[in-house]
């Protein structure tokens, strides 16, 4: 019989697949999100991917998914232990690309002990968008121009592992998502651009990046994206349709309304 | 015989060129650079080219240069003389897809005046630099990896005029200019990155856009960049020989080297 652990990062959505699957182990890494009561628990570290393997195990685990939003951590090599010591130098090597290597090395390490890597989107129903106007009103031409040029800008940058986002105001670029993430790149339109932009107020495409597996950091918005957007003085956010998770979805479609920021999801 | 106008923006370039050509006009648009005593001032406006193109003639202009940094200004288009009122559709139109198409179209409307647009660069001798180490320690070879990574970034959205800076650290990007500039971009990596870099310091790469026009918004470093590079914590800038400008270069290098950043300057 197939079981799921979940392999937690930060954020709603390792509780909210915990939640769905109360059959699932929850794989609590220190630091991250705090296992709810419900599930059993098994503690892991980034720096003992042999015991890790040897847990999940243990607690008949054939399935795992990455849930939730993690940042390199930090790793003490006189912690390894020895699957670690033979997984290190590859991990280490294909990060200087971007993370998209690193986390395709680290799905390529779950597969070889036989483990199925699923992706969250698979878990929980109502976790992506159906195609159509999610919330707010409907976009303006000038919107659907400016959506268009930040995908561009994504679909440019696709291949290089950057990011997921980009904001465009009346053809300008005024932001293009880097390894800090969607709000600190919307904190910085919001602290640079007024002067810029004038009457325009601009659009955030978020999508993922073109061929990026699906199964880890998938793209996500929830309410503290729909803040921060409000707050850069934007018109509205595109997303993908089925591409892009919606974190507590009814706060976040009510956020957007209240702030009368369009939420459009377009087939990819 | 040739006559040069300075189209003056802002910072000290105008005033460098004017310095060394105290024979040209300097054409002063409000809000821009004051202009120096020593040369004939022109008072122009961005809402009446037809006036503007009246009084170059008049002053016997035959060549202009951009020089200096500009924003795009706020137009009243109650303003406008019959001239921008024939230009200013276009100007409008070509926005849209970015700076670059509005200041080819800017650069077009002069030559159809019959005015001759030169580059900062060919006017003023040693605003650019040779291939070399200009300032600062031996890059390591970490640093150019990252290098040629934010390099990758900016051939990747060199055909979609977004910017001509981006920030890596070991193979993380941190941060691609946008339309706010590079020390915008700057104090984003200064504020937002710590956590995400740990030990790894990062590279500032600074380069025209592939095929950009280099008479106008040619990129420029000045003692304000080092500054600011080395607030962010990087360990060095990498510049196009001969394609960057260096706005003040002794104390540019001089900066540089105290902070203990390198300046490296390659061929492009």
């Amino acid at each position: 019989m197939p079981r799921l652990a979940i392999l937690a990062g930060q954020g709603a959505l390792p509780l909210k697949i915990a939640a769905a699957h109360r059959q699932a182990v929850f794989a609590h890494f220190e630091g991250m999100e705090v296992p709810p009561p419900g599930n059993e628990v098994v503690q892991v570290s980034y720096e003992r991917f042999g015991e890790m393997f040897d847990s999940l195990r243990q607690a008949g685990v054939t399935e795992v998914v990455f849930a939730g939003s993690l940042t390199r951590p930090t790793l003490n090599p006189t912690n390894f232990d020895p699957k670690m010591m033979q997984l290190a130098p590859c991990f280490m090597q294909v990060m200087k690309g971007g993370d998209d290597g690193l986390l395709r090395a680290v799905i390529s390490a779950f597969e070889q002990e036989g483990l199925v890597v699923r992706g969250a989107h698979e878990l929980v129903a109502g976790l992506t968008a159906e195609p159509g106007l999610l919330a707010g009103p409907q976009p303006a031409d000038a919107d659907h121009v400016d959506a268009a040029r930040a995908r561009s800008i994504l679909t440019a940058l696709g291949p290089l592992d950057v990011g997921q986002g980009a904001v465009v105001a009346d053809g300008q670029a005024l932001g293009v998502e880097t390894a800090q993430g969607t709000d600190a790149m919307l904190r910085f339109v919001a602290e640079t651009s007024d002067r810029l932009r004038q009457r325009a107020r601009g659009v955030l495409v978020k999508a993922p990046k073109p061929g990026q597996d699906l199964r880890i950091d998938m793209p996500a918005i929830g309410p503290a994206t729909i803040t921060a957007a409000a707050a850069a003085g934007l018109a509205g956010i595109v997303i993908n349709a089925g591409e892009v998770l919606l974190i507590d979805r009814d706060t976040t479609l009510r956020t957007a309304e209240k702030a009368g920021l369009f939420l459009l999801a377009q087939a990819p």
